[in-house]
Protein backbone atom coordinates (compact mmCIF):
# COMPACT_ATOMS: atom_id res chain seq x y z
CA UNK A 1 0.00 0.00 0.00
CA UNK A 2 1.13 3.28 -0.71
CA UNK A 3 -0.63 6.44 0.11
CA UNK A 4 -3.80 7.22 -1.62
CA UNK A 5 -4.18 8.98 -4.83
CA UNK A 6 -5.43 12.60 -3.71
CA UNK A 7 -2.36 12.35 -1.41
CA UNK A 8 -0.22 11.21 -3.49
CA UNK A 9 -1.07 13.95 -5.93
CA UNK A 10 -0.58 16.84 -2.96
CA UNK A 11 2.89 15.05 -1.87
CA UNK A 12 3.53 15.29 -5.58
CA UNK A 13 3.15 18.60 -5.94
CA UNK A 14 4.13 20.11 -2.30
CA UNK A 15 7.95 18.77 -3.79
CA UNK A 16 7.76 21.03 -6.22
CA UNK A 17 8.13 24.20 -3.80
CA UNK A 18 11.64 25.30 -3.18
CA UNK A 19 13.91 23.39 -0.70
CA UNK A 20 10.56 20.71 0.43
CA UNK A 21 12.01 17.26 -0.33
CA UNK A 22 10.00 13.91 -0.33
CA UNK A 23 9.73 13.58 3.48
CA UNK A 24 8.99 17.18 4.55
CA UNK A 25 6.46 16.69 2.07
CA UNK A 26 5.23 13.83 3.61
CA UNK A 27 5.06 15.93 6.70
CA UNK A 28 3.59 18.74 5.05
CA UNK A 29 0.58 16.56 3.79
CA UNK A 30 0.18 14.41 6.79
CA UNK A 31 -0.19 17.84 8.86
CA UNK A 32 -2.69 19.68 6.26
CA UNK A 33 -4.97 16.19 6.61
CA UNK A 34 -4.56 16.38 10.16
CA UNK A 35 -5.65 20.25 10.49
CA UNK A 36 -9.10 21.67 10.99
CA UNK A 37 -11.08 22.44 7.63
CA UNK A 38 -10.96 26.14 8.15
CA UNK A 39 -7.12 26.17 8.82
CA UNK A 40 -6.62 24.96 5.76
CA UNK A 41 -9.00 26.91 3.86
CA UNK A 42 -7.08 29.90 5.48
CA UNK A 43 -3.46 28.84 3.89
CA UNK A 44 -5.04 28.22 0.32
CA UNK A 45 -6.98 31.39 0.93
CA UNK A 46 -3.66 33.06 1.96
CA UNK A 47 -1.97 32.02 -1.03
CA UNK A 48 -4.36 32.70 -3.76
CA UNK A 49 -4.70 36.28 -2.47
CA UNK A 50 -1.17 37.00 -2.43
CA UNK A 51 -0.28 35.61 -5.91
CA UNK A 52 -3.74 38.26 -6.90
CA UNK A 53 -3.08 41.10 -4.78
CA UNK A 54 0.45 41.46 -4.90
CA UNK A 55 2.01 43.05 -8.36
CA UNK A 56 5.14 45.19 -9.63
CA UNK A 57 5.62 48.76 -8.62
CA UNK A 58 5.28 49.73 -12.06
CA UNK A 59 8.48 52.41 -11.29
CA UNK A 60 10.85 50.15 -9.74
CA UNK A 61 9.40 46.42 -9.85
CA UNK A 62 9.33 46.16 -6.04
CA UNK A 63 6.38 43.71 -5.24
CA UNK A 64 3.90 45.98 -4.06
CA UNK A 65 -0.12 45.82 -3.81
CA UNK A 66 -0.85 49.40 -5.58
CA UNK A 67 0.23 50.38 -8.30
CA UNK A 68 3.29 52.67 -7.02
CA UNK A 69 5.41 50.85 -4.19
CA UNK A 70 6.08 52.16 -0.65
CA UNK A 71 9.97 53.11 -1.51
CA UNK A 72 8.66 55.05 -4.55
CA UNK A 73 6.06 57.05 -2.94
CA UNK A 74 8.08 57.71 0.22
CA UNK A 75 9.11 61.65 -0.08
CA UNK A 76 12.04 61.19 3.06
CA UNK A 77 13.90 58.81 0.45
CA UNK A 78 16.79 59.93 -1.33
CA UNK A 79 15.23 60.12 -5.18
CA UNK A 80 18.41 61.03 -6.41
CA UNK A 81 20.62 57.47 -5.68
CA UNK A 82 19.05 54.36 -7.50
CA UNK A 83 20.35 50.84 -6.19
CA UNK A 84 20.01 48.45 -9.37
CA UNK A 85 18.96 44.67 -7.93
CA UNK A 86 18.28 41.29 -10.19
CA UNK A 87 15.07 40.60 -7.57
CA UNK A 88 12.38 41.64 -5.47
CA UNK A 89 13.87 39.77 -2.68
CA UNK A 90 17.12 41.14 -2.73
CA UNK A 91 15.46 44.81 -2.02
CA UNK A 92 14.09 42.84 1.38
CA UNK A 93 17.96 42.16 2.18
CA UNK A 94 18.90 45.69 1.64
CA UNK A 95 16.11 47.24 3.57
CA UNK A 96 16.78 44.82 6.35
CA UNK A 97 20.36 46.70 6.64
CA UNK A 98 18.42 50.01 7.35
CA UNK A 99 21.79 51.58 5.51
CA UNK A 100 20.41 52.82 2.13
CA UNK A 101 17.48 55.81 1.73
CA UNK A 102 17.78 55.70 -1.75
CA UNK A 103 15.47 54.12 -4.50
CA UNK A 104 15.86 50.63 -6.38
CA UNK A 105 15.35 49.46 -9.20
CA UNK A 106 14.56 45.45 -9.89
CA UNK A 107 15.84 44.83 -13.33
CA UNK A 108 13.92 41.27 -12.76
CA UNK A 109 16.48 38.86 -13.64
CA UNK A 110 20.15 39.27 -15.51
CA UNK A 111 22.25 39.12 -18.72
CA UNK A 112 22.99 35.09 -19.04
CA UNK A 113 23.53 34.37 -22.84
CA UNK A 114 23.86 30.82 -21.73
CA UNK A 115 20.22 30.78 -21.07
CA UNK A 116 18.77 33.06 -23.83
CA UNK A 117 18.27 36.29 -21.48
CA UNK A 118 19.70 39.18 -23.14
CA UNK A 119 19.68 42.59 -22.62
CA UNK A 120 16.47 43.63 -23.62
CA UNK A 121 14.81 40.47 -21.64
CA UNK A 122 15.45 42.31 -18.25
CA UNK A 123 14.81 45.73 -17.64
CA UNK A 124 16.94 47.63 -18.51
CA UNK A 125 15.33 50.28 -21.20
CA UNK A 126 13.23 51.10 -17.60
CA UNK A 127 16.19 51.81 -15.76
CA UNK A 128 17.72 53.79 -18.75
CA UNK A 129 13.94 55.74 -18.96
CA UNK A 130 14.38 56.92 -15.25
CA UNK A 131 17.65 58.11 -15.43
CA UNK A 132 17.29 60.17 -18.41
CA UNK A 133 14.08 61.82 -16.81
CA UNK A 134 14.84 62.10 -13.68
CA UNK A 135 17.92 63.70 -11.52
CA UNK A 136 19.93 60.91 -10.64
CA UNK A 137 23.45 61.42 -9.20
CA UNK A 138 24.48 58.03 -8.66
CA UNK A 139 23.33 54.16 -10.01
CA UNK A 140 25.14 51.81 -7.13
CA UNK A 141 24.87 48.60 -9.03
CA UNK A 142 23.75 45.51 -6.67
CA UNK A 143 23.56 42.51 -9.14
CA UNK A 144 24.47 39.10 -7.74
CA UNK A 145 28.50 38.37 -7.76
CA UNK A 146 27.88 35.33 -9.90
CA UNK A 147 29.27 35.30 -13.60
CA UNK A 148 25.82 36.23 -15.11
CA UNK A 149 25.43 38.94 -11.86
CA UNK A 150 29.03 40.32 -13.43
CA UNK A 151 28.45 40.43 -16.76
CA UNK A 152 24.90 42.47 -16.06
CA UNK A 153 26.77 44.98 -14.07
CA UNK A 154 29.46 45.51 -16.46
CA UNK A 155 26.76 46.17 -19.79
CA UNK A 156 25.06 49.08 -17.19
CA UNK A 157 28.31 50.80 -16.17
CA UNK A 158 28.89 50.88 -19.94
CA UNK A 159 25.51 52.04 -20.81
CA UNK A 160 25.12 54.45 -17.77
CA UNK A 161 28.64 56.07 -17.54
CA UNK A 162 28.14 58.11 -21.10
CA UNK A 163 24.44 59.67 -19.32
CA UNK A 164 27.22 61.59 -16.80
CA UNK A 165 26.00 60.05 -13.89
CA UNK A 166 28.48 58.17 -11.63
CA UNK A 167 28.05 54.38 -11.65
CA UNK A 168 29.57 52.34 -8.51
CA UNK A 169 29.44 48.84 -7.82
CA UNK A 170 28.94 47.06 -3.85
CA UNK A 171 32.05 46.02 -2.57
CA UNK A 172 33.13 42.11 -2.70
CA UNK A 173 35.37 40.14 -0.15
CA UNK A 174 35.21 38.40 2.35
CA UNK A 175 31.61 38.27 4.24
CA UNK A 176 32.14 39.56 7.65
CA UNK A 177 32.45 37.01 10.38
CA UNK A 178 34.22 34.63 7.59
CA UNK A 179 37.17 31.81 8.46
CA UNK A 180 39.41 32.61 6.16
CA UNK A 181 40.51 28.94 5.33
CA UNK A 182 37.33 28.63 4.30
CA UNK A 183 36.98 31.66 1.30
CA UNK A 184 37.44 30.45 -2.40
CA UNK A 185 40.56 31.57 -4.18
CA UNK A 186 38.50 33.79 -6.21
CA UNK A 187 37.00 36.00 -3.10
CA UNK A 188 40.11 36.09 -1.63
CA UNK A 189 42.04 37.96 -4.52
CA UNK A 190 39.36 40.34 -5.01
CA UNK A 191 39.81 41.02 -1.40
CA UNK A 192 43.21 41.90 -2.10
CA UNK A 193 42.12 44.10 -4.86
CA UNK A 194 39.47 46.08 -3.15
CA UNK A 195 41.91 46.33 -0.10
CA UNK A 196 41.10 49.72 2.06
CA UNK A 197 44.19 51.56 3.91
CA UNK A 198 43.37 52.09 7.27
CA UNK B 1 10.10 48.56 4.06
CA UNK B 2 8.77 44.97 5.46
CA UNK B 3 6.91 42.31 2.97
CA UNK B 4 3.47 43.56 1.82
CA UNK B 5 0.87 42.88 3.81
CA UNK B 6 -0.88 39.97 1.58
CA UNK B 7 2.29 38.11 1.61
CA UNK B 8 3.27 38.83 5.37
CA UNK B 9 -0.12 36.83 5.91
CA UNK B 10 0.63 34.36 3.80
CA UNK B 11 4.18 33.78 4.79
CA UNK B 12 2.41 33.52 8.38
CA UNK B 13 0.45 30.75 7.78
CA UNK B 14 3.37 29.04 5.81
CA UNK B 15 5.71 28.97 9.04
CA UNK B 16 2.63 27.16 10.83
CA UNK B 17 3.83 24.11 8.63
CA UNK B 18 6.05 21.66 10.59
CA UNK B 19 9.63 21.65 9.55
CA UNK B 20 8.83 25.27 7.66
CA UNK B 21 11.18 28.27 9.59
CA UNK B 22 10.40 31.64 8.61
CA UNK B 23 13.19 31.82 6.04
CA UNK B 24 12.03 28.47 4.38
CA UNK B 25 8.55 30.22 4.04
CA UNK B 26 9.62 33.78 2.54
CA UNK B 27 11.51 31.41 -0.43
CA UNK B 28 8.13 29.11 -0.68
CA UNK B 29 6.32 32.65 -0.84
CA UNK B 30 8.37 34.39 -3.05
CA UNK B 31 8.35 30.93 -5.62
CA UNK B 32 5.04 30.83 -5.47
CA UNK B 33 4.78 34.86 -6.29
CA UNK B 34 6.75 34.14 -9.31
CA UNK B 35 4.76 30.48 -10.32
CA UNK B 36 2.46 30.35 -13.10
CA UNK B 37 -1.44 31.45 -12.19
CA UNK B 38 -1.65 27.77 -13.12
CA UNK B 39 0.46 26.17 -10.90
CA UNK B 40 -0.53 27.93 -8.07
CA UNK B 41 -4.34 26.61 -8.83
CA UNK B 42 -2.86 23.38 -9.42
CA UNK B 43 -1.41 23.59 -6.10
CA UNK B 44 -4.54 24.80 -3.99
CA UNK B 45 -6.65 22.46 -5.86
CA UNK B 46 -4.57 19.43 -4.45
CA UNK B 47 -4.23 20.71 -0.58
CA UNK B 48 -8.03 21.23 -0.76
CA UNK B 49 -9.17 17.80 -3.01
CA UNK B 50 -6.76 15.68 -0.53
CA UNK B 51 -8.12 17.24 2.38
CA UNK B 52 -12.18 16.57 0.93
CA UNK B 53 -11.30 12.97 -0.66
CA UNK B 54 -9.33 11.68 2.39
CA UNK B 55 -11.06 9.56 5.29
CA UNK B 56 -10.52 7.18 7.85
CA UNK B 57 -11.02 3.43 6.89
CA UNK B 58 -14.27 2.88 8.94
CA UNK B 59 -12.48 -0.03 9.97
CA UNK B 60 -8.75 0.31 11.23
CA UNK B 61 -8.37 4.09 10.37
CA UNK B 62 -5.92 4.01 7.88
CA UNK B 63 -6.13 7.09 5.18
CA UNK B 64 -8.49 5.59 2.44
CA UNK B 65 -10.66 7.28 0.00
CA UNK B 66 -13.33 4.70 -0.14
CA UNK B 67 -15.33 3.47 3.30
CA UNK B 68 -13.35 0.89 3.86
CA UNK B 69 -9.46 0.90 2.68
CA UNK B 70 -7.51 -1.20 0.53
CA UNK B 71 -5.79 -3.49 2.87
CA UNK B 72 -8.97 -4.42 4.86
CA UNK B 73 -10.76 -5.22 1.58
CA UNK B 74 -7.32 -7.52 0.53
CA UNK B 75 -8.29 -10.95 0.72
CA UNK B 76 -4.42 -11.86 0.54
CA UNK B 77 -4.07 -10.21 3.98
CA UNK B 78 -3.84 -12.62 6.51
CA UNK B 79 -6.77 -11.42 8.85
CA UNK B 80 -6.26 -12.77 12.26
CA UNK B 81 -3.12 -10.84 12.78
CA UNK B 82 -3.73 -6.70 13.12
CA UNK B 83 -0.50 -4.60 14.39
CA UNK B 84 -1.59 -2.00 16.56
CA UNK B 85 -0.47 1.62 15.80
CA UNK B 86 -1.04 5.15 16.53
CA UNK B 87 -0.95 7.18 13.90
CA UNK B 88 -2.00 6.43 10.21
CA UNK B 89 1.47 7.40 8.87
CA UNK B 90 2.61 4.81 11.01
CA UNK B 91 1.06 2.33 8.91
CA UNK B 92 3.04 4.19 5.98
CA UNK B 93 6.34 3.02 7.54
CA UNK B 94 5.48 -0.73 8.12
CA UNK B 95 4.30 -1.21 4.76
CA UNK B 96 7.38 0.06 3.14
CA UNK B 97 8.73 -3.19 4.92
CA UNK B 98 6.64 -5.36 3.18
CA UNK B 99 6.93 -7.37 6.08
CA UNK B 100 3.67 -7.63 7.42
CA UNK B 101 1.18 -9.14 5.87
CA UNK B 102 -2.01 -8.85 8.49
CA UNK B 103 -4.31 -5.54 9.04
CA UNK B 104 -3.75 -2.69 10.95
CA UNK B 105 -5.58 -0.63 13.50
CA UNK B 106 -4.88 2.98 14.26
CA UNK B 107 -5.19 4.15 17.65
CA UNK B 108 -5.58 7.74 16.29
CA UNK B 109 -2.85 8.80 19.43
CA UNK B 110 -1.90 7.27 22.75
CA UNK B 111 -3.04 7.35 26.17
CA UNK B 112 -1.26 10.17 27.47
CA UNK B 113 -2.80 11.80 31.14
CA UNK B 114 -0.24 14.39 31.08
CA UNK B 115 -2.59 15.86 27.95
CA UNK B 116 -5.96 14.36 29.50
CA UNK B 117 -6.43 11.81 27.07
CA UNK B 118 -7.65 8.78 28.64
CA UNK B 119 -8.15 5.00 26.71
CA UNK B 120 -12.03 6.57 25.61
CA UNK B 121 -10.44 9.04 23.91
CA UNK B 122 -8.58 7.16 21.73
CA UNK B 123 -9.50 4.29 19.07
CA UNK B 124 -9.30 1.24 21.67
CA UNK B 125 -13.19 0.07 21.85
CA UNK B 126 -13.35 -0.33 18.39
CA UNK B 127 -9.88 -2.41 18.69
CA UNK B 128 -11.81 -4.91 21.51
CA UNK B 129 -14.93 -4.93 19.05
CA UNK B 130 -13.08 -6.15 16.43
CA UNK B 131 -11.44 -8.36 18.42
CA UNK B 132 -14.24 -10.10 19.78
CA UNK B 133 -16.34 -10.30 16.35
CA UNK B 134 -13.81 -11.24 14.27
CA UNK B 135 -11.27 -14.90 14.35
CA UNK B 136 -7.94 -12.90 15.93
CA UNK B 137 -5.09 -14.67 16.52
CA UNK B 138 -2.22 -12.13 17.42
CA UNK B 139 -2.44 -8.54 18.60
CA UNK B 140 0.59 -7.24 17.39
CA UNK B 141 1.75 -3.94 19.66
CA UNK B 142 3.81 -1.00 17.82
CA UNK B 143 2.96 1.98 19.63
CA UNK B 144 5.82 4.37 19.81
CA UNK B 145 8.36 3.21 22.55
CA UNK B 146 8.01 6.86 24.17
CA UNK B 147 6.49 7.40 27.58
CA UNK B 148 2.76 7.58 25.94
CA UNK B 149 3.40 4.80 23.67
CA UNK B 150 4.44 2.48 26.45
CA UNK B 151 1.59 3.22 28.76
CA UNK B 152 -0.47 2.59 26.06
CA UNK B 153 1.03 -0.89 24.88
CA UNK B 154 0.93 -1.80 28.83
CA UNK B 155 -2.86 -1.09 29.13
CA UNK B 156 -3.66 -2.68 26.38
CA UNK B 157 -2.00 -5.65 27.19
CA UNK B 158 -3.84 -5.72 29.82
CA UNK B 159 -7.18 -5.01 28.25
CA UNK B 160 -6.55 -7.87 25.21
CA UNK B 161 -4.68 -10.64 26.91
CA UNK B 162 -7.95 -12.06 28.81
CA UNK B 163 -9.78 -12.27 24.95
CA UNK B 164 -7.67 -15.45 24.93
CA UNK B 165 -5.49 -13.89 22.19
CA UNK B 166 -1.78 -13.68 22.00
CA UNK B 167 -0.20 -9.88 22.28
CA UNK B 168 3.17 -9.19 21.06
CA UNK B 169 4.63 -6.18 21.26
CA UNK B 170 7.73 -5.06 18.93
CA UNK B 171 11.06 -5.47 19.73
CA UNK B 172 12.50 -2.76 21.37
CA UNK B 173 16.22 -2.02 21.22
CA UNK B 174 19.60 -0.70 19.22
CA UNK B 175 18.56 0.42 15.71
CA UNK B 176 20.63 -1.35 13.06
CA UNK B 177 23.48 0.53 11.53
CA UNK B 178 24.14 2.60 15.06
CA UNK B 179 27.06 3.46 16.47
CA UNK B 180 26.82 2.07 20.13
CA UNK B 181 28.69 5.12 21.83
CA UNK B 182 25.56 7.24 20.64
CA UNK B 183 22.85 5.09 21.93
CA UNK B 184 21.10 6.16 24.99
CA UNK B 185 21.72 4.01 28.29
CA UNK B 186 17.83 3.29 28.62
CA UNK B 187 17.94 2.00 24.88
CA UNK B 188 20.91 0.12 26.01
CA UNK B 189 19.54 -1.80 28.92
CA UNK B 190 16.36 -2.87 26.98
CA UNK B 191 18.48 -4.25 24.20
CA UNK B 192 20.53 -6.57 27.53
CA UNK B 193 17.10 -7.17 28.39
CA UNK B 194 15.60 -8.65 24.87
CA UNK B 195 18.70 -10.18 23.99
CA UNK B 196 18.74 -13.50 22.13
CA UNK B 197 20.95 -16.50 21.64
CA UNK B 198 22.96 -16.91 17.90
Amino acid sequence: MAYTKSLEELIAKLVKLPGIGRRSAERIAMFLLQSSDADVKNLTSAIIRAKQNIRLCKICNILTEGEVCQICQNPARDNSTICVVEEPKDVIAFEKTAKFQGLYHVLMGSISPLDGRGPEDIKIKELIDRIKNKNIKEIIIATDSDTEGETTAIYLNKLIKPLGVKVTRIGLGVPVGSNLEYIDSTTLSLSLESRREL
